[in-house]
This record gives C-alpha cells, sequence and structure tokens, in this order.
C-alpha cells in the first residue's frame, strides 16, 4: 500500500508515521504541506533520522490520487478545503480534523465557528469510531475519524446507553487530557512554564467535542437531552482520562453495567474492562492502541461511575485512523498497531 | 507567641514552618516527634539550613502545656491519641489530620477503618473552614483543621446550597489533586515514575473526605442527600481543582450564582471569585492561601459547572492552620500569610 | 518607597511584583509597558486580583523619574534604549537585562548580535552581584543586575579562584535550567509538548552568559582562559543547577575548598554551604532568594566539583534585583526576601 | 524461540516484555519471580491485560535451563546468586545487572558494596556493548548488559578515544537521568513530591557505573586515567542525556571527531550522528533503542563537547539486551526494536 500524509509536521501526522513505518502492508509512505515544500523533515524533526528523509511535497491533487490511502491531518477549517476534490477518485480518505463529522452542518458553524466543508462531502463521511461502525466503515471511501474527547467517552458509555442500563437525562462527563491534545502550535495555553504545575478547567462548556458525542448517543444508542461535558488540562503530555457519572436504571446494579461492557467488547481487541482496581490511570494505555473502561455504582446514591483512559494521539486519533485503514482495506484491524502500553 | 509543632516532618508541618517563620507575632518555633529525637532538623531538611537548625524534642505533655498553641501534623490514628491529655490545658490546639473532624464516630471507624479519638475531645473540638465558623473558632481550644478536598468544595458549594440556588440532590463533584497531598511516605502511588505522565483515579467511592464534606453541608448549609464525590491525582506537586456539577434552582441564573458568592465572600482575604476566564487553573493560587472560585451556567442544560482551587498545602493544610490561629489570639486573619501566588 | 517597574508581564516582573508586595518598606507598586496600555494587571494575570489591579501606564521619562526607584525587566536590546535617559534622573534604576553587564561593547555585539546600549550608560552601571559587589551596588544609579546562570556559577566559583584553591585553565561548567528562564514568549523550544519529558542541550558554545561569567571573574578574582560552559533546559519551571569541573590547586584538599566558601560567606545571609548530602538538588532554594553551593573532591582525579542551586527567578533575577535596591537603600539585605525554600 | 524472564516485575522486566511480545522470533514469553508466585501478571500491572495474563513460576534452574534464552532482570547481589548453576547448560543467559559486567572482582566489591559473582562467571560472562563487541556476543552464552550511563558514554566517546582525537586525560562526563534508572521500588529519592520540579547531583564521585566505563576505555579503545563522573537526577521518567568534555587532540578538528563518529557507525542501525541541531535532547530517542550523537569543538578553548542521548530503560536496558540476544541467535539486530521514536 501507498500511503499518503497531509499535514504530517502535527503530532496526529508524527504519530500516524510512528505507526505505519512498522505496518506489514505499508510500503511508502509520503509527506505533503502547504508551506514547507522542499523541507526535509528529518532535518525538522530528527527524531526522524534514518527513518523519514524525504523532502515535503507540495500538495496536489493529481498527485494525491494516485495513493491508496491518503490521512490529513490537516487543522479544522482547512481538511474541509482540501479533502472534498479528492472524494470520488481513488484513494480512501480519513481524516482526522473535527471537519467531517458533525451531520448538521449549522452545528459545526456553531461550534467550530468557520464554514464547513461542502455538504456532499459531509453526507458521503461515514463517523470512524471503529468498534461501532466497522460495518460502514468497511465500505466508506472518507472517513471522518473521531476526537480524542468523544472517543474516550463514547466507547465507555454507548453500550450502557445502548441498553439502557443508565439514566441519560443525568449525564456528566469530566475529561482530563494531556496538553498534546492543542497540538504544535505554541501558544500561552501550552507554553511550558503555565502548564506545568497546573491542572486548568478550558473551554467551559464551549468544547467543540460536546456535538459530536450527542451525535454519536443518537446513532448508535438513543437520544438524550444535551449533556454536560467539561474539559481539563493536566500537566503531561499524553493520555486523556474521562470520568463520567450516571444514575443507574431502575434495578440495574454494578455487575449488569460490568457484564454489558464486557460483552459488548469481548471480542474487540483494543477494549479492556478492568474489573478491580485501587488506581486507574492514563499510564496503562501509554503508547498504545487501547482504551480501558473501569466502572463503580456507588450503593449510597446508585450513581456508577465510569472511567476511561486511551492515549489521545493513538487512539484518540492516529491509531484509530489506521485501525480505521484496516478496517478500509480488509486487514486484520491490528495489523501495525499491536504496541504494547508503555506504563512507565 | 510560642509555637510548638508536633508531627513536623510530614508536608503539614514543613509548610507550617515555612509561614509562621515569617509571622510576625511568632517568636519561636519548637518542633516535636515521635521517632526522630535528637536529630537537628537542617540535617534532615537541608532546605531548612541557617532557618530551623534545632534538634527534634520528644512529645512530652509537660513540655507542650506550655506553648501558646500546639499544631499537630501527624497522621490520622495518631493526633487521636496525642492531643486529648492536652484538652483542658494551656495552649490552643490545632489539629490538620482527620481525627476531629467528624463528630459521628460510627462514621470515622467506617471511613478511616481507624479507632476513633475519645468522644469527649471530638465534641469539644470546632471544624476550623475559618471563613464559615469564624466565631465558634475565635473561642475554641480544640481546632479540627478541615481536609484539603473539603476546604476547596465547601468554599465553593456552601453558599449556593445555603442560598438555595442549586438543587442538593444532584451534586457531583469531581477532584483533582497534586501528589504532595498524598503525604511525605513513599509508596507505589506516590512513585516519580508511575505518577509522572500519568492522572488516575484511586479511591473510588472511598475516599475518606466523603463523610466530612456531607457534614459540613448539614452544618452551614442544609441536609443534602449523599454526594458523589470522586477524586484523581494529577503529575504535579500542589493544588487542588474541584469541579462541581449541580442543576441550578427553578428561576436562579448565573448572575444570581455569582452575585452569591460575591457578597458571601466580600469581605474575605483569602477568597476570591473570578468572572471571565479561558483557562481557570491552579497555579493561580500557587504557594498561597487563596482559594479562587469560578462559575457558569450552560444554558443548554441549566446545570452549573463551580470550579475552586487551591493549594493543597496552604489554604487545604497549613495556611488555613494558621489562618485559624489568627483568629484564635484575635489577630489579623491574614498575618503571615499575605503570601502573593507564584503562577509560575 | 514608590516603585516603577517596565515590562511587569514578563516573568521577572510577575516575580519583583510578588516579593515587592511584602516588602516593608515598599508603599506603591506602579507597572509600565510599552504595548498594553490601560489593561488592567489582574484581568491579564487574575493571580493577582485584589492585590495588583491597577491598569498598566505608557511608559513616559516625566513619570519614571518621580519614582524612587525603577526595575526594567524589558528584554535586552529594548532596556538598552529605555532607561539611558534616565541615568542622571532621580530614580534608582535596576536592569534585569543582560544589557549594561558587559563593559566591552563589542563583546556584546558579538554575543547578542544586538546593537548595545549607550557606552555612557554601560560605563555607569554597576554589576550587581550584591556578595561581591556590595559598596559599589550602594552608591550606583544604575544595577546592571547579574545573569541567572552567571549568579549560580560565580557565587560558588569566584572564592575559589581568588584564592587560588582551583586551576582557573581547566574549568568546565555543566549548567541545567528549568524552563521559565527562557521567559514567557511561546516558541517551540518552550512548548509543553516539546519539553515535558525531555532533557536537553542548547546554544552550545554560544550562550551569552559566557562572557559575562568571563568578566566577572576578572573583575573578581583573576584573569582567566575561556571557559567551556554549556546550558541544558530540564523540565521543570524553575531552578538551576551549575555543575563546575576544577583541577585542584597543589597541595589543597577538600577542606581547604569547604573552609574558603564558608569564610567568604561567613555572613551572607543568602548563601549557604552544604557540607554532606547524598542529593542535592533545586528543590533546597525553591522560590526562595537562597543560593546553596556544594563541592567534593574526587582523590582519584584531584579535581574538584562544584554544585550550586538557585531560583532562576529570585536569586537569579527579581530576588538579587531587589536586594540591590535593599543595598542602594542602605535597608537590612534581607528586607522583603526572608521567604522560606518550598522544598516542595 | 522460548524465553524466560527472571525479575519480570522491575523496569527492565517491564521494557523486554513490552518488545519481545512483538518480536518476530519469540514465541513464549514465561516470567519468573523469587517472591510473587501464582500472581497473575497482569493483575499486579493491569496495562498488560489480554496481553501477558499468565501467573509468575517460581524460580527452578531445571525449568530454567529449557528455555532457549533466559534474561535477568533481578537487582544486582541477586543476579550472581541466580545465573551461575545455569551457565553452561542450554539457555543463553542476558544478565542486565551489574553483577558480571566488572573483570575485577575487587572491584564489584569497592564500587557496589555487595559480594561478587562466582569468578568463573564473572571470566566467562561478555560485556555486551553490542556495537563495540559484536562477534564475542555471538558466541557467548552469558552477556552482561552494560548500564544505561555507560552505554550512553561509551557510544560517544569510545570512537574518538580509540582513533586518539581526544586527550584522555582531561576527561568530564556530566550525565543526566530521568527517574525511571532508580528502578520500581518506592524510596524517599524517587517520591514524587521531592523529584517533581527538582534537579539534583547524587551519588557524587560514589557511582558504580565509573569501573564499568574505565574498563570499557581499556577494553575497546585505550588505558586512560581516572575519569570524572558525575549523574544527576531530572524530573522526567525515560532517558539519558550524557555532556562528555575533552580536550581536541592537537591538529585535529570538529570535522575530524564528527567524520570518526559517521565512519565508525555507518552500518550500525542504532546510532545515528545528529550534525547541525538548535536543541538536542532525550525526547528524540524516546521510547526507542536508538542513540543519537552530537558534537561541537569550541575555537576559544579547543574542547570538545560530545553529547550522547538514550532511552535509559530500551538502549540503556531492554534494547540493547534483546539487539544482543539477535545477535545471538544471528537474526537481524533490529528484529523487534524497529520501533520509530516518540518525540511527543
Amino acid at each position: 500500500m501507498k500511503v499518503g500524509i497531509i499535514g504530517a509536521s502535527g503530532y496526529g501526522g508524527l504519530e500516524l508515521i510512528r505507526f505505519l513505518h512498522n505496518h506489514p502492508e505499508v510500503e511508502q509512505i509520503t509527506l505533503f504541506t502547504s508551506s514547507e515544500e522542499g523541507t526535509i523533515f528529518s532535518q525538522k524533526y530528527s527524531h526522524l533520522l534514518n527513518i523519514l528523509d524525504q523532502p515535503l511535497q507540495r500538495i496536489e491533487n493529481d498527485r494525491l490520487e494516485q495513493f491508496d490511502v491518503v490521512f490529513s491531518s490537516a487543522p479544522a477549517g482547512v481538511a474541509s478545503q482540501l479533502l472534498p476534490p479528492l472524494v470520488g477518485k481513488g484513494p480512501k480518505l480519513i481524516d482526522l480534523s473535527g471537519d467531517f463529522r458533525l451531520k448538521d452542518l449549522a452545528l459545526y458553524e456553531e461550534w467550530y465557528k468557520k464554514e464547513p466543508a461542502p455538504a456532499s462531502a459531509v453526507a458521503e463521511s461515514v463517523y470512524g469510531l471503529t468498534e461501532w461502525n466497522k460495518a460502514a466503515i468497511a465500505k466508506a471511501q472518507l472517513i471522518a475519524n473521531p476526537g480524542c474527547y468523544p472517543t474516550a467517552v463514547l466507547l465507555s458509555l454507548l453500550p450502557l446507553l445502548k441498553e439502557n442500563l443508565i439514566d441519560p437525562s443525568q449525564l456528566i462527563i469530566d475529561a482530563k487530557s494531556g496538553v498534546s491534545g492543542a497540538g504544535n502550535q505554541p501558544n500561552q495555553m501550552t507554553h511550558f512554564s503555565e502548564t506545568n504545575e497546573n491542572t486548568a478547567i478550558y473551554k467551559l462548556n464551549q468544547h467543540q467535542h460536546i456535538p459530536e458525542i450527542e451525535q454519536a448517543f443518537s446513532l448508535f444508542a438513543q437520544d438524550a437531552p444535551p449533556i454536560t461535558f467539561s474539559t481539563h488540562l493536566v500537566p503531561m503530555t499524553r493520555g486523556i482520562l474521562a470520568t463520567s457519572y450516571a444514575t443507574v436504571a431502575e434495578g440495574m446494579t454494578e455487575e449488569d453495567l460490568v457484564n454489558c461492557l464486557e460483552e459488548t467488547y469481548a471480542d474487540k481487541p483494543f477494549v479492556r474492562i478492568i474489573r478491580e482496581t485501587n488506581k486507574f490511570g492514563t499510564n496503562q494505555v501509554y503508547g498504545s492502541n487501547y482504551c480501558d473502561i473501569h466502572v463503580k455504582v456507588d450503593p449510597r446514591t446508585n450513581r456508577a461511575t465510569i472511567v476511561s483512559v486511551i492515549d489521545n494521539l493513538v487512539k484518540g486519533a492516529a491509531g484509530q485512523a489506521i485501525q480505521n485503514m484496516n478496517v478500509q482495506f480488509n486487514l486484520d484491524e491490528t495489523a501495525g498497531l499491536a504496541h504494547v502500553p508503555a506504563f512507565i
């Protein structure tokens, strides 16, 4: 397979390279850029010396059409312009931005404050939450790869919502993320001295992943009232931990919830249910494509606390994108992705 | 004033020393220990060289009775034994452990899994949430200094509960803490390589600060149903950020909530209400005795998100303890505590 | 005393505010800016709410002349323009940039790649290494406050060079710094995701503090050959640890070196010699104006390893600046600076 | 191949598992323990759930003899007891401790303060610095895998010493390490709150890697006088950066040094020479088996600064161990080790 990557300089792009380089079916990786044409990639990123020493190419549709698959790691508002001309052409397309995720264009405009992508391309796109949409992904040309937060939230909540084990009307989701989710552009919010030794809440009630989560609830489980979802920045590079709170449905128990999760994911290689643990954290999936889930019901309140962890750059971005590529090409879902979590 | 500190080697003790050393009314600080008698303190902690070079003293009630005030930074289960013999004697007593906080001894046993302190001493003790209990603190001999999490949670929620601005029946509190809250004893949970680059949930539904928060709701605001309260460890040393979620009471608005908080704390030097912010984090109170609070109501859900930040070792421990000492001795509440937050 | 601060938005400025706010002789602090006139400072930096709520003022020489002392935390290349008009006028001037440190203007141009300050102002300036230049500082109007690295290096090496206890011809200095030394402007080098979990060497053989150290050797100890000095960025916010290596002079012992250091600083409140230690690190001076020094001689090599630690923002910048102000105004050297190191 | 791992619970063991799990020639991994027999490994380390769910086995020589290769990640002082009975038996043996590295047993006792391993086993062992000892490794049964610091130091200095490009008599090596090098046993030195936001020097002139480096100089390059080598702990988990300082030999230039390094490692897949860089750090080898080297000569001093970076747990431990296994079994040196550095 020949793979093209648009926007390789971003962190999504770097992670695509990290995994695709050792993917058994990938023969060739070519990098495209809108602004750094000719730059030798391993001079910009010396960790890739001897691994990817090619110059960045100018984005040209003629060239891109010749690849088997094109990943875009371009930012929201840019992918919406770059990918539509390739729809209906040869390559499979996998977009890591939010530009093709929201089917309701008005919602996109409201939350992203940008021009939406052309309606036809959005209509064409398939939401790439692999474990929940595999059949559609297998047939899709254009994949809208899920956001990092939605991946962590949806994998843990969808089974419980679908089986009516929790009350959708009182859902509170409190998410914590490492800083790499903010990308590679330096700004005050990601400046080391103001991020280190600091835990902060940001974009309160304004995060663009809110409508994405709500849309997926409708699509895969049930319509639910608007959710409360808040996002925090913690002083680490990788990892998302999402803590969700919901009232347990009448008559249901912790065991019912755990069983439902275990059954849903029994044959899914990248989702693991952790039954007992004293300390459940992001390091147990570090660097890997796993999503781990833990759930407890408090008998005092009859409320469930559902916790999930992912590596935001892997299962929350590049890893899931490759998992989707594997599905599109009918490969083993784990091809190139069987990295063991680093833990330390 | 002559001050004695029991358990000075712990982080609470070190912070007491940091602030008391420059307190305008403190003449002398003497350190007591149960196991390190004779150790020159600045040999154990060389950051205190030339500042506190005295040997640690053996704990003897005769000696302790001669101080104006005795702080105990001994752990829970130890303070309960050490302080009761001093009740009714000369010194004011301020305990930083959880041993005198819960008035219901059965609750103490249930959550702490330890023998409670003698009932008479517990009955005598006054809960030291300075902004809410000043009159009682002023007259008390024995102060049960609040826990770090409860301080952050109570200061932000009590006004809203007391004025019935939020619904107490759907309260969810998600707290994030730096690692210093776990104290100075090394263990796997605080081992650098397993804590760095890791955000984790721990003691889910089991944290001993739950009954403390519930008791304070009853005492200062209203009886409320059991709460959902969960605690997370983030890779930083200092700071707590507590994110609380509650349904806004019928007819109330964000402005009502903000006004209530501003009015409650108008004349309180250490509580600040932050109206507008993009990123609200623990570094804005770092190293100081402030508690900052921010609140937003989401019109989509009519739910309030109430966020508060403290330095867990200062307002959440030693700083509030000294603030209580100031109240007990009728000093300016800010004496020795007017440190500017470090931010970086 | 009335104090003006130019460039208060930088980290040097924030630290000046942190210490000056509680300085016993400072009545009023006024902030000046070249680009943010009218901004309410506590809206930009909410950690200063209720502490410093004033608007930033435009830089005007007429106004600045009326202060008792003006600190400049403007960057190199800017201070050189702003301060000279105030030379010979009323206020004492303390500059935290490198613009007035190098007496040889050609050297400034070579290492800073900028236009030097006017020769007359440079000639007028006094190097503000308090422990070594107190008499001149007391009489000076314009202080060139030392760089962070030079402070750590000079305090530890000057006594040994002056007394000929080490060989100046084989001096190697390896310095490690937290990221705050790079200031508050976000860039790739200080971007959290590329700085966290990374130790890096930078500006190898090019750091502008090299000529500053060499000039001070000549001024306070002896002429020495060019030094090898290299700088590393470690993933923490505050702190410098400088490890210096030198051959011990013929016939001298570790005891001689330690004694020399202890004697030199016997009456200096902010320099401490640590004799025995297993682990000697920056956290023992965190947040304080101390410089701690430790020295060992290896009998296998007859080489001394001399280690010093400072908080780069305090003794390496704002703290030493205030110490110099204290000297200029004949106050106790420790006024406003007696903060105990935080350690944790 | 069937692989046994003794001491799998340590960080060296965890990293062996991380790489061996995807090694193309490894069929089976079995874990051995001296104290946790029967523990399901993925219950102790939940990041290995579904990856390695087997119980830990008791160490029995009969069983161990049946493996193709046995790695020992047991600590120094323990490996010396466990491995000798297997010498001369079936399995290849690769020891990650320091117990078989020093050929001079008296030196071992002096620096490790422990009983040395039996002389015959030490005599048998081959030092596993792959790039420098490949022929001997290929024939060896027992490999003494190099220490983390020595690996970083030796790969960068051996070529220059061997070719007489630097003066061995004035060698100063200043090394910085992440905390994982201290292993998984919690203690005060690795306690998060005292390690975070702290850079410290430790074991000054006492580090047991000093004689290992000196021995390898003699073995692979030339006898050299005792070195100055010091070690620092920086607040990150993984990574070593070693900065070495040496006077350049008469008539030699920076270009000579760089060329020598490039030629030495031209056909070595895991050593890369970085010619130009502004910032050279450990993150460029993070999680990988690479050692990157950068060298500059300062014309002012004619001194070379030679900098190398490795991931201490990979090239500095488990990665190099597997590289040695590959050599022993005549596999491609990179088998199972072609991980791309993570960078972020």
